[in-house]
């Protein structure tokens, strides 16, 4: 079974915009947090730290997809959830289920993933497993 | 032909993540202002004014999806062309193409598309069609 | 003495510039929501349900100011002390000091202050009363 | 006569909050934007061109302040009149002044400024000179 992490952010006030729900792209920035926590939560040091072993800082999106069934607005305490689905030769695809209201409450984002670049620019291939073995991915689903 | 506009936005030192590039969620703030560039460069008022006579303060994002082929830096002059690809009863949907260096730049984002609810919250059906109105949508396909 | 309320907030990856530090209107943002969870604290309502008692949507800053004395970076963890330093006829004075590492921690800001008003708009002077007397503010100084 | 330079922004939906008007840490975001395209536009090439010849990658802030008259709200265009008030040995102080609705227009905020170190880190006090004589300032106040 594949690791996954559950990372907490509040919405703020000016997270919101003048419909008084969360101004999407935050949605966004929060799966972007989500996802350094789950590396973070599986061992990985800090970017900074991981650059000068792995020639890694960050991992940049190749492409990203969400969809949201649910708004949210400040003063919600929203949980992602993150997985990594699927590694590929040179790029992984996390996921992220956003949930209001605790781990059981309602999906924001029933779905959302993207697929991140590995070895960004012209960095050696041979790197990405270290950010596989240190994330404990495995090749079975996550339930 | 459906139309199409352009938007254009210059990258920030502040819209770049400590790799230097943009932090990918603003990709989704620029496509949201594009999206309302483009309603008001159709007709559509502001929404502050639209909503008092269609009951719509804005269209809130039901799924989203973009592609990153190039990363951007700071100093980049981004075209985001913008156009409805499709209006369903209730939602529509955009999609956005983003440049780097005029209209025949580099693609950064070669596609990038949103469904949008045109009903949010318990508004009534028939105020659709003003925005598919206003907008000049037709059902052939861009080219 | 003056009631205060500390806040927490963690430095993401997005939160930082290309020089790898806060890209510091964030600390206007975390400050900005710092300011609501005292509130929030002191038994003031969501704006949402506020609003309908008091007329009162957020308080609208009139000026701000900060000092920054060391840079922060993804990962750090931020403590905003706020507290209310001054009540005067329609506006209030609120103070933040920024540390990093816990409540005796590094300061990052040492010193940060904003004066919002609390009748934004053409609301009645006599709505104000209800933050103060909520807040718990008193004139003696904190320490 | 210190060089002065107006760079222009639009206010957009996602920079508003629940209140419709600009959330105002977004003025701290246009304000260093603005920073940024007073050396561009004074000849000081890219941080990443000019890092390599000085050792200098940005200028952290040092302390910020701002007065905000008027709020904004989305489709407003802000010009931001941009100016260096004062060189120090090792930092120096820009002026902002943001207006709405042209250079003629209603000052949103009638005064704002920050002082920013120009070595930052450990870098050598010589480095600075560029950025004066490139940004061709003089003592004289401008009017």
């Amino acid at each position: 079974m594949s690791r996954h992490h559950i990372s907490q952010f509040t919405v703020e006030w000016g997270d919101c915009d003048p419909a008084q729900i969360v101004f999407y792209p935050n949605f966004f920035r929060w799966m972007d947090a989500a996802s350094l926590r789950f590396f973070r939560a599986a061992g990985v040091p800090p970017w900074r730290e991981f650059e000068s072993v792995s020639g890694i800082l960050g991992t940049p999106l190749v492409d990203a997809s969400a969809r949201f069934l649910r708004p949210a607005s400040y003063g919600d305490v929203l949980d992602v959830d993150t997985a990594i689905d699927e590694w590929r030769g040179k790029s992984f695809v996390m996921s992220h289920i956003i949930r209001r209201g605790g781990t059981r409450g309602a999906r924001v984002c029933p779905t959302a993933s993207g697929r991140s670049c590995a070895h960004p620019g012209s960095r050696p291939a041979g790197k990405c497993p270290q950010l596989v073995r240190m994330s404990g991915y495995s090749s079975a689903p996550r339930k």
